[in-house]
């Protein structure tokens, strides 16, 4: 083989902020690292890029991958081999039982976002030879991931400089709200929240038929209602919005905190947004609105939208990695 | 044949309401009326139940049918075989070229609720052996034509006295919200609505596919903006609500008119309601929560919830005809 | 109205062929008549067509549309308002409590052949100024319907002397063959097929979930195997053909007919092929290779093959009821 | 971490029997391979279980998991932590441009069974601590997978002593005659087979768009045929089966090669087929197919139907790991 490719170590990090968290998950995460072709044979330092996966994957989903459908290691070779600056790639492990953190702390969920910010970071960092600052530091994701990587940004400018959401959640009203209808349903067949839940965890394969609790978890929990810990946004009966309940998911929707982070967002070096025009999520309604809302306030950005859905828009990630690798190189 | 059955004649009622309506679509409308069994035979006067289609039907539709689906006039047939009073159905036409009026008035539309008030139920009156006051007058529908029979009765409790909704329109934001997503792809993808709308009259063949432009020239109608003389009630890019427009549709919504009604409601002698409890257009969610502000009204009414979806519930419709048959008798 | 319609009769037509079928479906038949707009004013004698209905639909089916979705008389009032010659248009019921009979004798369903060939023909043309000659008359059809026109034009040419099929059912290999396997899953999880059937029979809806069961009745007969009186093709545990029933159901499968009945389908003045190029059913296929092999025979025909799938194509029927007002006038 | 836990190491195979293969796909693989938690602290030897993944997956495929979807290691790791003996698991890739080799030779994808046989093992075997008998070695797979794992074992005894396949692909009759159709669309829209295949190769997402032609790759090459050397076993336009195109493939169906390699089969310590009982490509109808034909020849085998359908069955392959690892320990 001619062509260099960079090399993937599969780490397994062990979390404090994790250990003890509500559900049991575990707080040992297996995390993938791309490093990239020269590393091995250099005493270079490289930047890095934090990439966050989907609701109802794990990191591991980063490195699956095919000439069709490429892996995120995959990606990189390729920006790499035509031109982008080496660059290190963590893919961080957000998974829940229940199918995501959303990369977030919650009660109900456990202390996601101060053990990537306060522990998987720094494990980085002294585990491999990385630029430190936050200038050499991006983060990018896809799907929920999206929403990880915009919600790590707008939190923590003080880590990252660069971020990029491909497909991300963005505009709960478009991306959410629509679905809570079926998850009703199924909540009315179980009778009730609990029973779906313990339903649910029963389930020999469980993959994302808990999303809209999941959410709630992230969202909105509850450290007084046991035994999962969060309100749901809606009356079951009816559907009908719980306008304070709702107020919390709102707050923390990319395109209301895009306003109250104004200072984080200006202080990108890159903000990347891109998202499928038939996104089965309706996604690229929200893409637009934040896109709107950023030139409203003033804060430099790149919008694209291409003709796509949301299921396997791996081709699209070296657009969002090459454009942050040249900017914290 | 043993069995006694009732006899199917399809009218051609020519209505001046309708005559010059902004779509030109036709103003005579084909008018099935089912004539009990004993009708031709005896000289009494009979009560009426008047029946409302669903979207992008006709009133033809109530007449097709199989053993296994069956029509209105089988379903007929077999309440008054089993003992309900014989009374008269009468299937009103409410479809326009988008595809269907939701039995208002709208300077978009046509004046669908004169029409049918003002004219029909006169022309009915004049032309058969009919019970002619509201004690003796029901109205009844599916789907679209639950929401006309619950609007048609709260705007005319002069004219009916029984009212029943299957599957019924209730509760926009449950009903039409989720629709509106994918109805902003295709415009996205045409260019605007108006070419959106051209297309879709240029097709080949048109059912719903214009379901939320239909409504919104039912709910939020513009006479200055020609020429289809109707305003959306979100932006067309981000999908976000146009709260002022939104609330000329909320309006009209079953849920909020029950309020502003309460008076023509408390004076019906039933109120009946059902819906499948996995309807797909989420229309169980509306059929409860009207259900629940009935009852904080105090209102007298039924409402039934079975184990189906949306289409082909014909069978349900013995509930309700055979109730109002033996109210109106 | 200044523009000319047909009027519509619904008649009941009492069978002596159906008296006493098997599954205890009506022997008493609503007919809809469509009388062309001179009709009722003249003393002519008109050319009659006689359109076969779907799987699953009665006669009233045809009666039943929309300016979207237009309905037989609905095709026939436009193809004469364009020049066509005036012709009633009969609409034949063949359904059974399975979903239809495919217009074949069969002793599990009844003697459908001989009703319409022996009792409904004679019928109309007593009952109404009719031409009478085999050249004044034809037969068309969609889906089980278009199958249905040719089996009747190839089976009985002393009554037909033109023949129409839209989306019919052509090649069996195509059209039912996939469909076997769901049908045995259903099978299996009732528990077998007389199971199945019962429960089927129980449902408040029905639809066409009881699709090859039915065909087996139409096909593959078996009077000696009660109470159903049917043999499956298939092993009802591999899915394997059973090849000596299987080979009673390609005998009969158009494609195979067109050998045995070549004199027949030489003798017609029309024979006209339509499908949409993306049948769910894959009928299609067999319109192209009904067609290949009609012109291996040297039989002329019309093929046309459209942009469409298999539903609501009724804007297509004007094509062959045009062309067969035509050769009958 | 109490609990021990095998280690997964991605080594870079290079094939001398794939370089220069028809389509240019990488003769270098990444093969991830399972080593059981002692095996980094012994010098003991293990036996081991090659993997074969489905259609349009890679090897690392099996690395992707979820504590509700569990990879091919955590599998291992649960089956180990239940007393099963420690082994290692190769992950075998087998991945084309088109999607899959199905473990075949082939003149239109190469060389693959050499690879495997010839190549892969032997390297696995100089290369980690094997026990290098067929007794000690079982070959595993899922869907494509399953019929790659029973064609190696029926085509290689001397290799293998145990084989088990979930969800296989098993009588091509059930498994891909009903997916001929669609994909002919599909060559028809594109204006033939090899314009089909060029587009597809130009597609930003290739998954499993190219299926039925990567089968004939497989089953039907054709070396005389560029640029892609197979012929269909169907005509394009009429979807008419060529005998002796698609007899080449029965010959390879699992159901057909049972009773050629009979005494292979009869090798074996431990056959295991399992699939759900309503598996979208059919598949437990051959599942059923072949355990009769295995029952019919003497052959002992265990097969399993469970309720679920082919998706996201990783749950079920303790079944078939824990029972190979048990026999060939």
């Amino acid at each position: 083989m001619s062509e260099k490719i960079g090399r993937i170590v599969l780490d397994r990090f062990e979390s404090e902020a994790l250990r003890g968290n509500p559900h049991g998950d575990p707080h040992v995460r297996t995390i993938p690292v791309y490093l990239p072709p020269s590393y091995d044979g250099s005493n270079e330092r490289y930047p890095v890029i934090y990439w966050c996966h989907g609701f109802a994957q794990t990191a591991l989903w980063g490195v699956n991958g095919s000439p069709g459908i490429p892996s995120l290691p995959m990606c990189m070779d390729r920006i790499i081999a035509e031109g982008a600056p080496e660059t290190i790639l963590v893919m961080v492990d957000a998974h829940t039982r229940f199918g995501g953190s959303l990369y977030l702390n919650s009660p109900a969920n456990g202390q996601y976002e101060d053990y990537i910010i306060g522990e998987l970071i720094p494990y980085i960092d002294r585990t491999y030879r990385t630029k430190q600052e936050r200038d050499h530091r991006g983060v990018d994701g896809k799907s929920s991931g999206g929403y990880g990587a915009l919600a790590l940004a707008m939190r923590h400018p003080e880590s990252f400089s660069a971020v990029a959401s491909h497909s991300g959640d963005i505009y709960f009203e478009a991306a959410y709200r629509p679905l809570f209808w079926e998850f009703l349903n199924q909540v009315h067949r179980a009778g009730g929240v609990e029973r779906f839940l313990e339903r649910y965890l029963a389930l020999p394969k469980r993959y994302d038929g808990a999303y809209i609790a999941a959410l709630s978890m992230c969202f909105s929990p509850n450290p007084n209602r046991p035994p999962y810990y969060f309100d749901l946004p809606v009356d079951i009966t009816t559907g009908e919005l719980i306008p304070d309940v709702w107020a919390r998911w709102t707050a923390l929707d990319p395109v209301f905190m895009a306003e109250s982070h104004a200072g984080a967002l200006r202080s990108m070096r890159l903000i990347y947004l891109d998202c499928g025009n038939h996104d089965q999520y309706y996604l690229h309604f929200g893409a637009r609105l934040l896109s709107r809302k950023l030139t409203r306030l003033g804060i430099k950005h790149e919008h694209d939208e291409y003709e796509d859905d949301h299921l396997y828009v791996n081709y699209r990630y070296v657009e969002s990695l090459s454009r942050i690798a040249a900017v914290i190189a």
